[in-house]
């Protein structure tokens, strides 16, 4: 009797104590990183133009909250009652608003975009378009034209609603109005209206000599093609233009752009005056970039402002800046010094000086500050772990001041009178804090902090460790640990790998970078272990560009120097490895398993790039030149003719209408391990594309873990 | 010393008495079955047309041998040296030749098709014809006309070698002397010569109104695509119709057949008057069947002779075979009576009786013995399990001559003057055996016996065991234990499925008609079974209709019988199965792990069917009706219904340009699993069409019984 009261007694403490937390689940992890699990921040945060003040919607998103620079909170403005009943909408929400002017805002409801008025208290309706879906929609706030496009053609809306045809054609493969160059070059529209809205410049891309991919859809009966136009590697192109349509005239000009027809016409811009055009032209090899400036009247050639050259390759990816303040002058990203900083330019093309420097890369131009005499730059530190606030004269050559200590990721706005900045940060330990800054970057006041979202979940623990790479460079590394860690114990060790350019998997900020599944996986009883190797992104030049011709190759000697940091942490079971990664990862993943076989004991590589021959020109050849220019890049990173030496077991999965690596890829190397008599696994999500989204997320991870334990563990 | 000496004894006594026979490896299993471990014959076995001597060759294939009944030994007549120096041609073994007449025999070699005079020991070429490749050559012996294909079209090579046009156009939808409705009815061909050789006959199919079905090509780059025609259940159909080319007049005249223009024309035949022309007509729910009778030179219909219905369906599979000595009378194959019969009709379709009878099924009609009163026929027995010779006399209406004892399967061949009977002969026990029949059906002489191909490799032991199934169905099984089999040992069970109509995977032949790795796996420790459930071939038209509408649940209820019986064995470990099988014997492993879902704890599916309405018109409705005839049936054997009932491993494999099976079959499976949230596994193999075939094989066998092995081991 005493015993069983014991018993109750201890459960209650138990499950009082020790249970108050519960472990996530895989579902959890999948669906809720985003959601339920997503430090909460003010919803539609942004200034109001011309003003100090900012808005942003309550939690129950039931309101429009304004807040005044130098009050302590901030004030019930509109309600989603008072919106619906003055529109005449049934929202169920506040839409997201986006401010065009002090009284005006737009947003997009049920497939219509709306511009309204806000004065007095009041709304009404100024604008209301409805147009075909999918239609790049872009407007010209000041005229109230928006450019648009139906299929492969391209319109504007006018002022009173009337249809003008900029581009219209039967043939399918002339595509107008739409980014090209598959969204390379930081591409990512088609539409550039004029400042006064007078004139639209488009691109438009020809793709008639691209050979079609055909993706083969199972939601038919029979299935049924969806045929894509695929540019691979080596192959023929699209061929880009560059249109001006004259609203006035209603004609439309084409830039007489001289050249290869397969060159590539990036970072479109209109300057401030109305009248000229500015396109960085890169060539087919990607080594060579011209800045040009074209008459939007005559489409002439006006000149060549500069032009930058590499032997391995130039990116630009940002288009010309005027400054606010002067129309004859710009900033120029470049990564000619090593890092990408910023260039003060004349509408001559004559260098007037380096504004930026440093191991640092520039992400963003946030405008000039308040003097205007310096440009408010968003980029990040040397550990390329953190982000900050610089502030660079314009004169350029001298010292750029670091405004924000914090370290961790930040989100500035800066007011546009350039006084006040909104400082959106997180870090491993802080989940959101939203901050104002003062034009000199102190903080001024904390605006708002998010809870922990873990207070009801266990999640696993995370540590950065910064290793030395080859020639000693600094790698940065993750690891994460199980909530119950017992460094005595020996945890198998998932490696989780990206390793291309464009990305970094470790950030100073809420989780590291990671996925919630890691966390997941951790708590049963794993390592799970990132490292950004050479060729991943913001770490400068150099380490991104090293890469080139040779992919996989410095980025897996960089994988094995993480290998062998983890063979000196005495909890880490280094005989018991799996890798796991996607697209490039895929390519990582399988690349280990073939190439270092002795170290993985599984690996799962999802939509991996097996053959840079079958992957995009844009992208492919930039870093691998074209199949007959590096015939032993492309042999030696042609995972086909490495399938013999796989040891471990290797799962393969693959959506099948990816579009981005096609399932060619998969199939490929699987036919090669059949060629060779050689086990491997598969698993394709049928009607997926090349990332496996929506609740499928869910069973993708499921199939992932549960092969890793089942490989690992046996 | 003494020690190591006896260790020497020992190693040599073990290597030289146990080790004589080795264990059979996957690869000679997979690869081995139909090359080195096939019971020898004689090859190229033939009578010469109106002699009694038939011809076959050496084992090295370097001789033509001669042997004439009553010898004692075959002799050398032509070697395969002569044959290259008369010819001069470079052939490396000695040709399958084919006996046109006493003196002369055909072949091909190097996509060349000649006809050679073999007379005085000296062969000279008589007809030479190279024509395009995959061309359905159909060669009229008599006039040296050769009918053939070149893409859809369809021409005829005359004896002075000239192209004649026979049906020719620039539109792909019309396929002409092709066979047509996908090879169902035991349409094997499409073109049909008049006995005089004056008139082609020939069918012609309109595909312009069936749904293309895209196959990925991954051997290019990129991917491309290779579209078929597949004429889905419930779908628009093919059309088709019947010409007949007058030589002469180099005209081409179209029957005039009336109906619906997706009904089924089969069974297309001469009259031996080289007048009239032969047709079963179906139409398209295939539950009635006319034999129709049109003058090749009018086009029209003579005249219905008769007609069959059935509420399930009707599947003429063979032309009218009118006597050689009576043209005015044919005999005809009909299920009518429950057993595929013989019937002899006279040309006014006047039922004159029925000729064979009982329960067992005509299989092939031979020829007229002797006499010309009697019909010989090769059917199975009531067991099913084995083929015999009947003599039927052709009044009919009296019982049959059972005419060869021995239990076994038989291949025979009659002289033309029906005088002898050669056969080939095997059995459980009896790899391969040629005998000389006398018209009586007894033995005469052994000609042949083929050495067991086991005498240095171990293979498994099988035996036969009938059950009986629901209502007292006499059910065939097979079981195959490990060569070591110990009755006090449990061994885990692959039970091997197929389960559909048109095949029986259990004869009394060598092997028992099993594969090479069943005897693999048996001796892996593992019972391999075999059932043939209702719905299989040679048992009779109920055992086989039965299914009708609901393909999968008698079957599954039958295989369920074999799983009870194996129950019934002390040795089987039942809680450690697993089952396997291909294209309806896919559909029947999913069916059973979804249906069944505590029996088998893996399985493994290749090329299955999953959903009914997927699969090809001919096939598919004559079991099933169309889907919105049938909703009920479509829905109760559409497995994406019962995905979320699995319990066990399941894995399906597809060849991914699969044209039998489509590709959708398992991805839409795939689709549904991961819509449920069910882990399945999957493996395509590249480029193989519905069956693995070659080298590739033995990666398939290896791949199907590993995870047999990982997933019931475990």
């Amino acid at each position: 009797m005493r015993n069983s009261i014991l018993v109750v007694i201890l459960l209650l403490w138990v499950t009082g104590v020790f249970a108050q937390k519960t472990d996530l689940t895989l579902e959890e992890a999948v669906m809720g990183q985003w959601r339920q699990f997503y430090p909460s921040q003010p919803a539609n945060l942004q200034w109001i133009p011309n003003q100090e003040n900012f808005t942003f919607l309550n939690e129950d998103r039931t309101h429009l909250l304004v807040q005044k620079v130098g009050d302590k909170n901030a004030k019930k403005s509109l309600s989603l009652e008072q919106l619906r009943s003055d529109l005449g909408l049934e929202f169920k929400y506040f839409p997201s608003i986006k401010w065009k002017t002090e009284t005006s805002f737009s947003f997009s409801y049920a497939g219509v975009y709306y511009v309204v008025n806000y004065e007095n208290k009041k709304v009404k309706i100024q604008q209301k378009t409805e147009l075909p879906k999918g239609n790049n929609l872009d407007r010209h706030d000041q005229t109230a034209r928006i450019a648009y496009t139906d299929q492969h053609n391209l319109y504007i809306q006018d002022e009173e609603g009337r249809r003008l045809e900029v581009f219209a054609t039967n043939d399918k493969n002339i595509v107008s109005g739409q980014a090209i160059a598959r969204h390379e070059f930081g591409i990512s529209k088609g539409t550039f209206w004029s400042p006064n809205g007078q004139y639209l410049a488009f691109y438009q891309k020809n793709e008639a000599d691209v050979t079609d991919y055909p993706l083969l859809d199972i939601n038919t009966t029979p299935a049924s093609l969806n045929t894509i136009k695929y540019p691979m590697a080596g192959q023929k192109s699209e061929y880009a233009q560059i249109g001006v349509y004259n609203v006035k005239s209603q004609k439309v000009l084409m830039l007489k752009i001289d050249g290869p027809k397969d060159q590539y016409l990036t970072n479109l811009a209109w300057g401030p005056e109305n009248k000229m055009l500015y396109v960085a032209i890169v060539n087919r090899q990607q080594n060579w970039m011209q800045l040009c400036q074209y008459d939007a009247r005559s489409g002439e050639l006006i000149k060549v402002l500069f032009e930058e050259k590499h032997d391995k390759y130039v990116e630009p990816e940002n288009p010309v800046w005027f400054l606010p303040n002067n129309s004859n002058e710009f900033l120029w990203r470049s990564e000619r010094d090593g890092f990408k900083h910023l260039y003060r330019y004349n509408i001559d093309g004559k260098l007037l000086g380096q504004v930026t420097n440093g191991n640092w890369v520039v992400l963003d131009v946030l405008g000039l500050d308040k003097s205007e005499k310096n440009v408010l730059v968003k980029g990040t530190d040397e550990s390329g772990l953190n982000t900050t606030l610089y502030s660079a004269p314009l004169v350029g050559g001298k010292s750029v001041t670091k405004m924000v200590k914090k370290e961790g990721q930040h989100t500035f706005m800066v007011a546009s009178n350039g006084n006040y900045i909104l400082d959106g940060f997180s870090n491993l330990e802080t989940p959101y804090e939203l901050h104002l800054l003062a034009k000199n970057g102190t903080a001024k006041q904390l605006l708002y902090k998010a809870k922990d979202p873990y207070t009801e979940k266990t999640i696993a623990t995370t540590t950065f460790q910064t290793i030395k790479g080859e020639g000693g460079v600094n790698l940065n590394t993750r690891l994460i640990k199980p909530a119950d860690f017992d460094p005595k114990k020996k945890y198998p060790v998932i490696v989780y790998v990206y390793g291309g350019p464009q990305a970094q998997m470790i950030t100073n900020s809420w989780l590291g970078g990671a996925s919630l599944w890691m966390h997941y996986a951790a708590n049963q009883g794993y390592l799970v272990f990132t490292l950004d190797n050479r060729g991943s992104a913001n770490r400068g030049f150099e380490f991104e560009n090293c890469i080139h011709r040779n992919l996989g190759e410095l980025e897996m000697k960089d994988q094995m120097t993480g290998v062998e940091y983890l063979k000196t942490l005495p909890y880490a079971d280094t005989d018991r490895m799996a890798v796991h990664g996607w697209s490039y990862g895929g390519f990582m993943t399988t690349s280990m398993m073939l190439k270092y076989p002795d170290v993985f004991k599984a690996g799962v590589a999802g939509g991996p790039v097996t053959n840079w021959a079958y992957y995009e020109i844009m992208y492919g050849e930039r870093y691998m030149d074209m199949p007959h220019e590096n015939e032993e890049g492309y042999k030696k990173t042609t995972l086909a003719n490495f399938t013999n030496q796989l040891k471990g077991d290797l799962l393969l999965i693959h959506g099948t209408v990816d579009d981005v690596v096609v399932m060619q890829h998969s199939f490929s190397l699987v036919k090669s391990f059949v060629d060779n008599g050689i086990l491997v696994d598969f698993f394709p999500y049928p009607m997926h594309l090349h990332n496996v989204r929506g609740k499928d997320r869910v069973h993708l991870m499921h199939k992932v873990l549960d092969y890793i334990d089942e490989k690992i563990k046996k």
